[in-house]
């Protein structure tokens, strides 16, 4: 049986993409499976007072040229392909978010990722426009009406706002996340460290 | 031959030091060895406006508290053990980096850089004060006159001003940084990535 690795993700971040990207390749080998736990970045760097990378360093030119290095050499590790950078970005993930839980609810949330992530890190789309959200999951062949009207219902907020609260409580302050147990792990760059610890 | 890594490092930050600690077994295995290159972290931080991670993300407990683990997480893998965070951090390292270039010059580098490393992370000194730096230096055995009177000159002094701006103009923007050919990799954890490279 595999291991199972908690996945805590945002699509609003390009380093979730990339992660996203990663995993079929390493669940593949067989020795780990990755759960998706949706949450709101926005909402944990509220409550642990961290900032984005582009707020807190930013204005570091050669920080954020290594960056960039990082996520070359991360996809030439993985074999993605495929990235763009949007041009809307920061985009305010709360509906995609919403849409995330309420999608698991209906029996979709692979595919609605599989939408998100697309639509955000290839696509360039502005997915906190409502009517672009709602264009890109129909496009999909996704039920727009039913998730359109899920991401209203005040449980599937709920459920969105405690699974953010649960990773703040857990040590989360940002995405990706990974939990292996109790264990956790921050930061595309760690993803290795914990599939070998799931592996051993 | 084993090929070279450069080891851009800074006595001051505890991750140099863990990189230190770690670099004799993985020079042991004889595929790379490292060339320590000294620069002067306060000089790259004002020269690229990047901060010390304290300063950047201290108030983000739980940030810090995982820093604190993937250290224990470092030590595990690497069998490195002793360290202590330094009471008196952070200890202005204009005196000790100055001393390393001179100890280059007298011919005692290595044993000058184990002296100011165990001094700062093992023994808790504060060798911003010039009497506990010669304190230290004596105590190792080394040669406390020669060293504090070559750390008065004007050509070690712009050696070291000169590595520093070699540094940034080659893209760090902190330490510890390593540089394979003109390749660059950041921080403690990416250690084992530019050894991977290296003995590719």
């Amino acid at each position: 049986m595999p291991r199972e690795i908690e996945f805590l993700y945002d699509f609003g971040g390009p380093n979730s993409w990339f992660v996203h990207r990663a995993i079929p390749a390493i669940e593949a080998q067989g020795k780990v499976r990755f759960r998706y736990v949706p949450v709101l970045l926005g909402g944990i760097f509220k409550a642990t007072g961290n900032s984005p990378p582009m707020m807190s360093y930013g204005h570091v030119a050669s920080k954020v040229a290594y960056d960039r290095l990082e996520m070359e050499r991360f996809m030439d590790r993985h074999g993605v392909t495929g990235f763009q950078f949007n041009p809307h970005f920061p985009v305010n993930t709360l509906l995609a978010m919403r849409g995330a839980v309420a999608a698991e609810q209906l029996g979709c949330g692979p595919a609605y990722r599989e939408t998100m992530y697309s639509a955000l890190w290839q696509d360039g789309l502005k997915l906190d426009d409502p009517q672009v959200w709602a264009g890109a999951v129909a496009a999909a062949g996704l039920d727009a009406s039913a998730l359109g009207e899920l991401v209203q219902d005040d449980a599937v907020k709920a459920a969105l706002v405690a699974s953010t609260e649960s990773a703040v409580a857990r040590g989360a302050f940002g995405v990706p996340t990974f939990f292996l147990g109790d264990a956790m792990w921050f930061g595309k760059d760690r993803l290795r460290d914990v599939v070998e610890a799931a592996s051993a």
